[in-house]
């Protein structure tokens, strides 16, 4: 028997969040909208019938930003821990793992057959943009739903932190997203590169995820960078223990 | 960026059901204790350490029963709709499907460390003996347990059917019970192989199950045979519409 398998990529996820930083540590977190797009011969519509009876899918991706394990590595330090604890990789959700598989559970928002190809709109995703997609399932509340399932270091949802925004922010987005509507008045569909209203508040969640290392958490005042859609979003987290938005860089 | 992922195989499954007939056909159904035996050089407790702080798993498999396709078949007919109808594979959890992956959750029994290396104990499996096991990952209520999903054409657990079992094969039982308790009565570990007593209820919730293909599930005093550790289980559906145990067969 073979010690190793052979997966294909069925498709790559399209998200405003382009870097790992700022990406919610477990899905359904953040309900930040995304789309898988399909690769060929996955690419047909054939295959997704009746998926749109179902409110939630099971996705399998692949952890591409880490390189493939040359040697088993047993331990991590995952951030719920503070970052400094180690255990077991398999005790854990780490995406330094042997497998490179990461799994999380996404909102289905619909299924859109275009002219290019299936596109598969979700919701929640903890996935990096461009990240290849291994498989999808429907997830089956009868078999998949346990909540009094016991859940170690990890009982509760990370706690969220409050987030406020510079008045000078706050007129830089206005001031984009007024900008984008002019650009795409005449545009049907929405795309994931324009910014829109609704993205003023899913920067202001995933910033209250506290996106900073664990061991940096304690730091006033340092300056930390978000990527989300064009933008370069720094913050800080203040005196005050808020973590304060203070200005949007477009990327050139 | 490459159109596939390798993926090392950890450790295979060990369970009493040897065969795909009578496997559950969703994890959790029935509560089949099984063991998850690790390979080098994933066979280390340093791995597991945290790991029994989670009361369930996510296995990754993969379902090696079905060979890799040449081509991709976007269609399936998932049994839940009676085997005629087809649906999109990615609307469903087929084993026939590209990735080759299969996801279960399960219950943690606990982490043995052996002079042979690590055995997670499990319950609850619908993967056969042997089956390659791809990734072990905690389940995490917060985030994994979502009891009001809309689970489409799967809404609840499929409906268990009445099992009676023949004075002849009741007697068969307890003779082999008794034979395998006097064999073992120096054995200080349960192996898989042995009969016990609980055995003949984990068989009945397997026959409850119905295993018999949809498309057979009508017929009377069609004989079907489960194997189950070193028994062959004759059973059929009588003309009351219960399942019958008829008898058991040795292995030889």
């Amino acid at each position: 028997m073979s010690s190793s398998l052979n997966v294909p990529i069925i498709g790559y996820h399209r998200s405003p969040l382009s870097q790992k930083f700022g990406i919610p540590r477990q899905p359904n977190l953040v309900a930040v909208p995304s789309v898988i797009q399909m690769v060929n011969p996955f690419n047909t519509a054939a295959a997704f019938v009746g998926l749109e009876d179902f409110s939630h899918l099971w996705i399998s991706w692949q952890t591409h930003h880490n390189k493939a394990q040359a040697n088993f590595r047993p331990q991590v330090r995952p951030p719920r821990l503070g970052g400094n604890s180690k255990v077991g990789v398999f005790a854990t959700r780490s995406t330094y793992r042997p497998s490179q598989l990461g799994l999380s559970v996404v909102k289905l928002i619909g299924v859109e057959a275009t002219s290019h190809g299936v596109i598969v709109h979700i919701s929640g995703a903890d996935m990096v943009d461009g990240t290849p997609i291994i498989d999808i399932k429907p997830y089956v509340a009868y078999s998949d739903a346990l909540p009094n399932a016991v859940s170690g270091f990890a009982p509760d949802k990370p706690n969220s932190k409050p987030v406020i925004m510079s008045s000078s922010a706050r007129q830089q987005f206005a001031r984009l997203i007024s900008q984008d509507r002019d650009k795409n008045s005449l545009s049907k569909t929405k795309s994931l590169t324009p910014l829109y209203p609704e993205d003023i508040d899913i920067i202001s969640r995933l910033i209250a995820q506290d996106p900073r290392p664990a061991y940096r958490q304690s730091e006033i005042d340092s300056i930390f960078v978000m990527r989300y859609k064009y933008l370069d979003i720094s913050f800080k987290m203040n005196a005050e223990g808020c973590l304060e938005v203070i200005k949007l860089c477009e990327i050139v």
